[in-house]
Order: C-alpha cells, then sequence, then structure tokens
C-alpha cells in the first residue's frame, strides 16, 4: 500500500519467512506458505497485507480488519476475526517493525559525491558515502562509510561523524564529534555557541563557548531541533536516545542512553537526564537539575527540581505525576463547589 | 509608506475604485474622486493613506489618526476624525487585505530556472515556474506552473506540488503531495520519518514510517515548522488550513479544513483536528485524540482528551474555558484567603 | 582543554596579564609571573588552566578543584584550597569570559568570497567580508566589512546588514535591516509574512504584510528562530537583546534593548517588551501586551495581561512570582489534607 513513488518494495513473503524476520509465532502451522505482498495499517489492510495490533484502543479496527495476517499479543488473540492468520509475540510492534522494514528496505547509499557538492581537500570521506548537491563538508572534517549527506547540508570544520550516518538536507553541524549509525534529521543545529554572557554590565559581554557536542551512536535527531555546544564541558547525547522534532538541548546538558525526549521539549543548561529518562512533548527541564534513570516527565509539565530515578511527574510546577491527578480532582471538587454556590 | 526595497507599490487609486476593489461602501459619495497613494496603520497614516481599524483596543488611535480614509465597521463610523474618508464594512479587515493587495501586488514569478539550481532530468516543472540559485529539484518530482522555489529549498525524490505554490528558502520536502496554491514558509520541514520506534528492549528499534504527508490547497505553513510523514496512514493537512511558526505536526496527524494553528502549537500523533478548529500559541494535543469542528483550544494549553465540536477548552489540562476561568478565580480566593491569614 | 580541531589557542599568559585583561585584581601580588596556558571547569582543570567561581552551587567544585588560578568573588575567596591563585573581582563571570576570550580569539573572517557562493551583480559587500559556499546574496542587498556569511545562507533582495556580523549557515533573511555586530544562528528566519489573514469568511484572506523586521546592533538571535517582518509598523529587535533558540517573534513586535528570551520563548504579535524585560524558556506573551522595562517572566509561564516594570511574575495565567509561589503552597496543603481523608 505504500506509494510506490516513495519507497521500494520487496517480497512476497511466506508468513514462514515472516516468522523467522520477526521473532514471532504463527498461531496456526497451516498458514506458513501463505505469502504476503505488504504491510498496511489494520483499517486499511487487504488481504495480502500483513498488519498489527499494538494499542487496545484499536482492537475494533482489529475486530473488523480485513488484514489476511496480523502481528498481535497473545493476549488479543482469541479476538482476531476468522481467516486472519497470527503472528504471535509479547512485543508485536517489534516484530512489526521487522516485518515492514523487510518489505519496504531502505535503499543504501550509492556512495555517489554530486558534482555540486563541496568538499574541502583536506576533509576525508568514507567509502560509500553519498554527498548530495550543495552539501558542504569543510576542512578537516572527517565523514566515515556509507553515510548520506543530504542537500544544502552544512559539516563544519573539524566535525567527526561515523560510519552509516544520515544529516539530512539543510542541517548543519559544527564543533560536533558524532557516532555510528546516527541520523540527524533535516534543519537541525548542532554544534552553535550555547546562550551564554555575562549580563553584569550593559552591553551584555559574550562567554567563549568551548566545548563540543558529542552525539553517541545510534541517536536520532527530529527535524529543527538545536543543541548547542558546551560552554566548557561538553554537551552530550548518550548512545540509542531519541529526539524528535523542535527540541531544545541547552549547554552542557547530559543526555543518558536511552532517553527519549517529545517534540518540543527543551532541557536547559547543564542539566543531566540519566539513562532511559523520558521527557514528553512540550516538556520543560530547568537548568543544573538532574532526572533520575528511568524518570518520565508528562507532557507539557515544567521541571524545577532534580527527578528521583523512575518517579514519574506532571504539572507545572512538576510534582509526581500521582499527586497531579489528584490535583487536578481537587480542582474539581472546588468548581463544582463554586458551581453550587453559584447558583 | 511600505519600504521600497521590499515592497512593490501600485496605484494611486480614487475612493471609488477603492469601493469596487474592497467591497465596503463609501460613506460619502462626495469623496468618491479622491485618490489614495499607499496603505498604513493609523498611528503613521498620512492624508493620502487608507487606514483600518479592526480591534477596539485601537479606537483611540483612530480618533488622532491623520490618515484620509479609513476601512471601519459602521459601528465606529461616528467616532471618525473630522475629514477622514470612510470606506464602510462589516468585515473592515478583509476589506482592507484587498486594498493593501491592491497597492503592493506581489510580483508575479519570472518563469526563470537559475543556472545554479540543481533540478534532475527527470523532474517536471511547470511552465512560468521559478527555481532560485541552490535550489534541488529531485528525480520524479513534479512541479506545477507559476511556482516559486527559493534559495536552497530542497524536493525530494517523487514529491508532488501543485500550481501557484512557494516553497521558502532552505526549506525541505521529502515523501509528500501538495496542492495549489500552498506556501510554504522558510526552513519549513514536511515529510521526514515520524517519531516511531519499538521501546520493548534496547537498542530500540524504528518503525519504517511508510505514509506520506498530503497538503491540500490553499495552506500556509509558518516557518521552520515540521510534519513528518504518517507511519502507514498519510499525515493530512486540509484545504485552506494556516500553520504559523515553528509548529509540530506528528505523524499520521488529520488536521480538518480552515484549521488554524498558532506559533510553538504541536498535535501529537494519530490526532485529528476536525474542519475550523483552532490550536493557539504554545498549545498542545495528545496524541490519538479528537478535536471537535470550530472548538478553540486557548494559548499553553495542554489537551489530554477528545474535545467537543464548538468548544473552547484552556488549562493544562485542558478544561471548558469558563471552568479554567472560574478555576483561576478560586485560586485568587485562596490566595487572597491566605494572605489574610499569614498577617 | 578546549578541542583544538574546532578552538583556536593563544597565550600562555602571565596572571600580571591576566589581570589587565580581565580587570579582576590578583589577591596575592607574588603569583604576578605565574603562567597560564587555557581555560577549564572547576572539575576539570589542571595546574596550568584558569577557572572561575560564578554560582555557589559549585563551591564543592572550587575547593576541590586542581587549577592553579580562579576568578572569583571576594567572598568565596577564603574557601580557595591552598596554592589556587585567586582574580578576585565582583563580576567573575565577566572577567573570566575577557580571560576566555583572550586564550581562544575569534579568527577574524578571511575576507573571502568563495567562488560557488552566488553574489547578485546589484548587490553590495563591504571589504573583509566572508561568503561561503552556496550563500545567496540577492539584488540590492547591502552587507557591512568583515561580516560573514556562512554556507547555504539566502540573504533577500534589499536586506542591509551592518558591519562584523556572523549570519550562520541555512539562516535566512528578508524583508529586514540588521545593525553592526549582530549574531544570527544557523537555520534563522528573519522577515518572513506575519501570520495575518481575515477569518470573516472561508477560505481565509491573507492581509499583506507590508512592514519590515529591524534588528539593532549587538543583537544575538539563536538557532532555529523565527521573526516575522511586520504587518505595518515593523518589527524591532531592540539594541543587545539575545534571543535563544527556537524563539517566536510574531508580526509588530517590539523588543527593547538588553533584552533576553531564552529557548522556545514566544511573543505574540503586536506585544512590547520594554528595555531589560527577560522572556525565561518556553514561556509565552499574549499579543497587544505590554511587558514594562525589567520585568521577568519565569519559565513556560503565560502572560496574558500587561506585566508592569521591574515586576516578576510566574504561571498560567501569569501572577506576581511571589503569589505564584504561595498558590503552589497552597495546592501541596489541599493535597496533604486530601491525603489524610483518602486514608
Amino acid at each position: 500500500m505504500a506509494d510506490a513513488r516513495f519507497f521500494e518494495l520487496a517480497g512476497p513473503y511466506s508468513l514462514n519467512r515472516l516468522e523467522e524476520i520477526s521473532g514471532a509465532t504463527l498461531a496456526n502451522a497451516s498458514d506458513a506458505a501463505r505469502e504476503f505482498e505488504d504491510v498496511a495499517p489494520l483499517s486499511a489492510a487487504r488481504a495480502q497485507d500483513v498488519s498489527f495490533l499494538d494499542n487496545k484502543r484499536y482492537l475494533p479496527d482489529f475486530q473488523a480488519s480485513k488484514a489476511g495476517a496480523c502481528v498481535v499479543d497473545p493476549t488479543y488473540a482469541d479476538h482476531a476475526p476468522a481467516g486472519m492468520a497470527l503472528l504471535v509475540t509479547s512485543k508485536p510492534y517489534r516484530a512489526f517493525a521487522r516485518i515492514a522494514a523487510a518489505f519496504h528496505p531502505e535503499p543504501p547509499p550509492l556512495g555517489r559525491v554530486d558534482d555540486h557538492a563541496h568538499i574541502d581537500p583536506r576533509a576525508a570521506l568514507g567509502t560509500g558515502t553519498t554527498v548530495e548537491a550543495g552539501a558542504i563538508v569543510n576542512s578537516n572534517a572527517q565523514i566515515g562509510e556509507r553515510c548520506h549527506i543530504d542537500g544544502n547540508a552544512v559539516i563544519g570544520e573539524g566535525v567527526v561523524i561515523g560510519d552509516d550516518c544520515i544529516v539530512g538536507a539543510n542541517a548543519s553541524l559544527s564543533h560536533c564529534l558524532v557516532g555510528s549509525r546516527v541520523r540527524i534529521h533535516p534543519g537541525v543545529r548542532i554544534g552553535q555557541r550555547g546562550f551564554g554572557f555575562d549580563m553584569s554590565d550593559f552591553p551584555y559581554l559574550d562567554v567563549p563557548q568551548l566545548g563540543r557536542v558529542i552525539v553517541e551512536e545510534d541517536v536520532e535527531i527530529g527535524a529543527n531541533s538545536t543543541i548547542d555546544r558546551g560552554a566548557g564541558p561538553d554537551t552530550v547525547i548518550g548512545a540509542g536516545s531519541k529526539l524528535d522534532n523542535l527540541v531544545q538541548i541547552g549547554h552542557n546538558v547530559q543526555v543518558g542512553r536511552g532517553c527519549v525526549v517529545v517534540a518540543q521539549a527543551g532541557i536547559a543548561g547543564s542539566s543531566v537526564l540519566e539513562d532511559f529518562a523520558v521527557v514528553a512533548a512540550q516538556a520543560g527541564v530547568a537548568g543544573h537539575l538532574r532526572i533520575g534513570r528511568g524518570a518520565q516527565i508528562a507532557a507539557t509539565s515544567g521541571v524545577m527540581r532534580d527527578v528521583p530515578a523512575g518517579q514519574k511527574v506532571a504539572g507545572a510546577p512538576a510534582m509526581p505525576v500521582r499527586d497531579f491527578f489528584r490535583l487536578v480532582s481537587i480542582w474539581q471538587r472546588l468548581l463544582k463547589a463554586k458551581g453550587k454556590s453559584d447558583e
């Protein structure tokens, strides 16, 4: 079902093969030879498509789906419509991701440097790396193998990028070291000077920002996000962390491994996210704070204090999420009481 | 008064002609032959300028204005200073827009492809379309007639753009189909992969994002806004909708017709804005929600539940706006009571 | 300690010389001849490094630091470890900024226009100005002396830029006049049309935006920030103001001198920040408001009314910060009471 103008299509695959690819288990071995042509959402899938159920909100869509096969958690297997082949797994989204990637593999980079790319003679490009028209690779930059530098991106002097990285269109990188398998979306800004200046007199005086940005391996950085370089220490984005679009990371921030920062959230200068912390959309973390391992900051909250490991917080100022929901119910009670007194 | 370095000037126009152009009615027919040279804000207008009053906040400026003519709602006509010619209409802002456009027409695209634009031989450009230096149009992209693709913009492989569109400087489009008369401001990001990955194990696993972005006709998208492509379904921006700067639209979001999303607001994945919904600045709509037709989300609110058609909500979590203001007045009462007990 | 790939290193300097450079006073004249090689944060500094203490939060780092010299407020001088030379001043951050800039001077622009820059023959470039590859300077633009226009930036028709300015990679400017010593970071958007349209009928009708953006001298604008041009009046950013990343400035906004707008904050159309106002991260100021001289808006707050000069406000809707903290303590009391009644 994916638009052939934008996505390559591989396959078909038998369910037997999809079982191997996905790690899920076929509920009914007699389906093993059935062949499938593509993936599709539950509501749009046809008999030749594989779909998935990951969120119980979509159970009605599952029950009404025309998908020939579906990846599903064992809990929901009994709700399947008749004739639907089931690939059962406790991690259906992950299994589906593997199947979708098998049907729609990302084309490998062509290893072609466009005649209209601007590569400084002192820069180094690894084998298999593609650089599109208008992209600039400045002096002493080092780019690894099989990378894709998209049109009009700008790689600053001395920047180091690992293997198998993608730098999106019109992105710009300076003062940074980037690990392998990092995906930088269009319009991302990495390495510009942090927001550091002395305000004790006017005009204010800029403080030189002498750190770098270290982006570890397997990181994803969403479109138009901004990551300032450190003031002295480095700004660090830990391995495997995922940043969404329009995220702001201030100077000296340390984002641990496996963190998730959702769209339009911001982490102010010198704060630390320990491993696996999650900051939901539009949330803000003030400067010089420590967000503990696995802590979760709800969307739109404003964090003004350290958050212990594993704690979930919400609100502005942020408080434990259970307190926040109790506070909201107190507000509702007050509103109801006022409604009565207004009558 | 507009700076001639940036804006062309047409005219002069008689009030008779401006009556025709604007659809407003001249209060005093004896003014019909008076000629005007430009438009200007109330406080800066001179005798040869046409101004407008649209917001009663500016009534004192109206009363003190030196504008020779003014577009005004009948309600305020009596407050006009002596000698000011009045163009009366119940829609003064709309009438003024037409007059301002008559004095300052946007120059048509020259239909010139710069020698330093990068057009793939397999791409198609309509007649009259201008492509500026550094802009890239990749293979199999199709661009309609009379478009303007500004400097260093990047149009991805297979992208389709209708007629009379503007793509601003340094914007990038991929995996999208764009209708006619769409205005995409500088730095906009359309079509990058949505923020979809499985978190059941670490490292997380990206889920292929196999949908597109569909931008219907007459849409405006503000500078540095980001619209991710769908995960399977498409992300859709309905006809005539207006998005301001730095707006985030997540994967699979459906924005209806005539919606308005103000600066720095965000709509999380798979949510639906029905026609004519308004999301004010910095507001956030969580994922998988439905915002009803004509609903209005106040600035900075955080919407965690569906909003019925026509309802106005505010606060975080968002509640009906009347409840929000009552809650604020309850807070103020509590503060006053505490102030007394603190004495 | 700064990475030599990204930062030039000057020096060494004697403490005597650093006293002159910084304006601080050497606590012990016998240290005057000691030479230093670089600056570094307290926790990373070595014997040959100069560090600084500006925030009492870092007092333990100061006491444990191996820095050979430190810039410090007289209040903390007694806490210095044995053997550390002290440069004493009531403005340690400012003094340190001068020292850091002495060790790591920014290289002057080379005055080189890249062969792959696109300069319209009707544009004017001052002497000493560098234009990098892919940058576009359109007709009748005027750029002053010793500017640096980075790769793939786009300077629109008629734009005027003063001396000693920096325009970052992939930034775009149109319809604007920019003073001297302005630093525009990568991806900034200046001068696109404001979000002005008439909604009295559908389709909505765009109102021509006939103003400009005036950026006065010594302004800094953070990465991916957006500043719309005025609708009729100009949008103005006053001298010496500092805008962080992802900031939104709506049409007609007037930002005074020395204002600070932190990351992801937004100022809606026609509002005024008087001189030295501070808007912290993610805060929003609604349209048509006046924020008084030196007022401070706390992070994440939503300002719906004028704020008097000097007042500090917080919350959404914003209230005096003292009231906000009292309100939060009232909430906490209500939560505690409810906790008891829940038992």
